[in-house]
């Protein structure tokens, strides 16, 4: 988990002076240097400006002074800076460090996602492009009180820093080689990339949807990969439950499971009932789908994990969006939107209650909060015991949550 | 800390088997063993038929056994069932052990605030009778969805329980007496038992009020009290910041404490700000009030301590029903409420993530989770990004909530 709540301790220190750029997503691409290229034009809506000449100012004389230093210095280069210094002399390759390949399809992914869902709900996502002082950045695209959307939040961070020696003993119990056992480290040099998703839709007939897929990676003092592993998953929330859409959902990411290891769908199926469960509730937060953490070289190595997770995070499109076209329009009363608001204040409890992730962050001083907390919903409820009426549809879909089914 | 963590381990056994009793304040009062006598007929609505019941059917057998067991056995029961028989045999005095005190005094003022809140609103609260089959009980009451209030919850739990080696240690840094440093026991009985409340009324205008106050002994194997403390008090949290109303609540609980100790309001002000502290938010969950926990002998006899906790919590009716009857028919726009639903939002974070009795109980199985999540509001709002206009009253609170004030 741990690569995970990494990701979460991030902070805009120039959040509150950034305010409309031209193309948000250009303007970041520059500034946080991921080398990705795209022909399509993001949407223009909203802010940071003075994110990307921060950037600009920032990182122009970095890669001055790096080019000046010459190559006998580059010892002397953290990883962030010998990162930046190889996105501008070059494109991101196959060649490339894993790193730069990460960040490039996350950002890559992100501004698809982000088209896909603008195209189903006619409303543009604010974009908010930050940096983290200590290293790295992130973009986070929100849409709030759409015509589908209650709340869609898409978010992609890349973080660098330093590993105390108390976190890599810590880590050392997943990932040996992280360091040697005799002659552990007093700090390591660390990146963590991952994109994260929450999808709220209005209609209670339309399920919430969760999606992560993160990367992790140490740095052996010569600037080479160390230890290094991925992690991800994704879940569906409905409040109504079609067996049909839960089907298809875990069929796809069975599919995606199955071109890679015919282990890893039962596996993480499993993994993913487990952890979004609501245990102070004896009920699943949803429906599952796959969860999977500290995939390294003892699982299968890198290039096909990462394929793996590539799979993985195209595939929501191509599964999603069928689902959300079907129930968006569907008709619905107003005590089904009220059972759609208390299932929303369990998904609350969840994150607020039980996400490591979440709660690691919402703890770390300094953590960029709107970014964490884009994953609760833009309403929710709760009531005093309530209980949904015996053999309706709301029991079932507690009695699901209650008993894990399989789907395929 | 712990006191008032244990106060929320309690389970319902029979809480689906128990509904519609005549008089659940009175039954409950036989159930749990109350001796509380009062001559006001409470609500009639609603609950619990059968955990009067049960209760009886559980406490004659055991009254009956320990009457025929006699004196020279009293060793062998535990505190519990000492309790219960000495209720059973007259009624509670002054000179009765402070557990029995402590009962009866937040059961009489249990039934006092919700008459009063009741007579606000105009509409019934649900009260329901609950037993731990570990030992003790509760009894909650909830007003939902009311004309004046959103969701109002005062309820009582009174726990008995074993206290494991580990926990004994723990509370040993606070509490010397609890065990003798160089023969610290295995176990020990402990008794908790408190009073808590929350009420999120409808209208912005009006303020959130929360209170909690709490008792906490062990006992000598030979039943005698071991070491005891009381905690407590009370916050208000306004949407709209009305100086008149946040130095009245001030006011009257600096008289409280300044009747006892003039050192009780500046301590306990500044412990309140501290604790009901959004850390992640850089912000207070309100403007505060008095909060204190440890209150044992090294502060002040048993006797004064129990006088003051009686007047902290008298004082609350005549504080904070004024407070309610000057705000609650104020006009107010959907903006307004809207921005009363954000601030919702953060009060559920407070309670989620940083309060640690919410968390320590809903991390303890068995717990009455009903219970304990009725200091949820009905309803709450998470917006990305919301800033309130400059110089609005919105902002103002929010700089009176990150720069708490000194209010008398």
């Amino acid at each position: 988990m741990v690569s995970r709540r990494l990701l979460t301790q991030c902070k805009s220190s120039s959040q509150l002076r950034c305010h409309r750029v031209a193309n948000p997503f250009q303007s970041s691409r520059r500034s946080l240097s991921s080398s990705a290229t795209s022909s399509r034009s993001l949407p223009r809506h909203t802010t940071l400006f003075g994110c990307a000449l921060i950037g600009l100012a920032i990182a122009s004389p970095l890669v001055y002074k790096m080019a000046m230093a010459g190559p006998l210095l580059l010892d002397s280069l953290t990883l962030a800076e010998r990162d930046e210094r190889t996105k501008s002399e070059q494109a991101v390759t196959e060649a490339s460090p894993m790193r730069l390949r990460m960040e490039k399809f996350i950002k890559e992914q992100q501004k698809e996602i982000v088209r896909a869902l603008e195209e189903v709900d006619g409303t543009p996502f604010r974009i908010d492009a930050w940096q983290r002082k200590e290293g790295g950045g992130g973009i986070t695209c929100v849409l709030q009180d759409g015509l589908v959307f209650e709340k869609a939040g898409v978010g992609v961070s890349v973080v660098y820093g330093t590993l105390p020696k108390p976190a890599i003993l810590k880590m050392r119990a997943n990932h040996k080689n992280i360091a040697d056992a005799e002659n552990v480290p007093d700090s390591l040099e660390f990146f963590a990339a991952g994109l994260s998703l929450v999808v709220h839709p209005k209609n209670p007939m339309a399920p919430t949807v969760h999606l992560n897929y993160r990367y992790f990676e140490t740095a052996n003092p010569d600037g080479s990969p160390g230890a290094w592993w991925f992690g991800g998953g994704s879940d569906l929330t409905p409040s109504y439950l079609f067996d049909e859409d839960a089907i298809q959902f875990h069929k796809a990411l069975k599919e995606v499971c199955d071109a890679h290891d015919k282990d890893y769908y039962p596996r993480f199926k499993k993994w993913c009932d487990e952890y979004f469960y609501n245990k102070h509730r004896g009920e699943s937060r949803g429906i599952g789908g796959i969860f999977f953490d500290d995939l390294d070289e003892t699982v299968r190595d890198k290039e096909n994990t990462f394929a793996f997770i590539q799979d993985g995070l195209k595939s929501f499109i191509p599964t999603y969006i069928p689902i959300i076209n079907r129930r968006k329009d569907m008709p619905f009363t107003e005590k089904e939107k009220e059972w759609q608001q208390l299932r929303r204040g369990k998904y609350v409890e969840f994150n607020l209650v039980h996400d490591r992730g979440t709660a690691f962050g919402l703890n770390t001083p300094g953590a960029r909060v709107e970014s964490i907390l884009m994953s609760l919903p833009l309403t929710a409820s709760w009531q005093y015991m309530h209980e949904p009426a015996p053999k309706s549809r709301e029991a079932r879909l507690v009695e699901v949550l209650k008993n894990p089914k399989e789907w395929v």
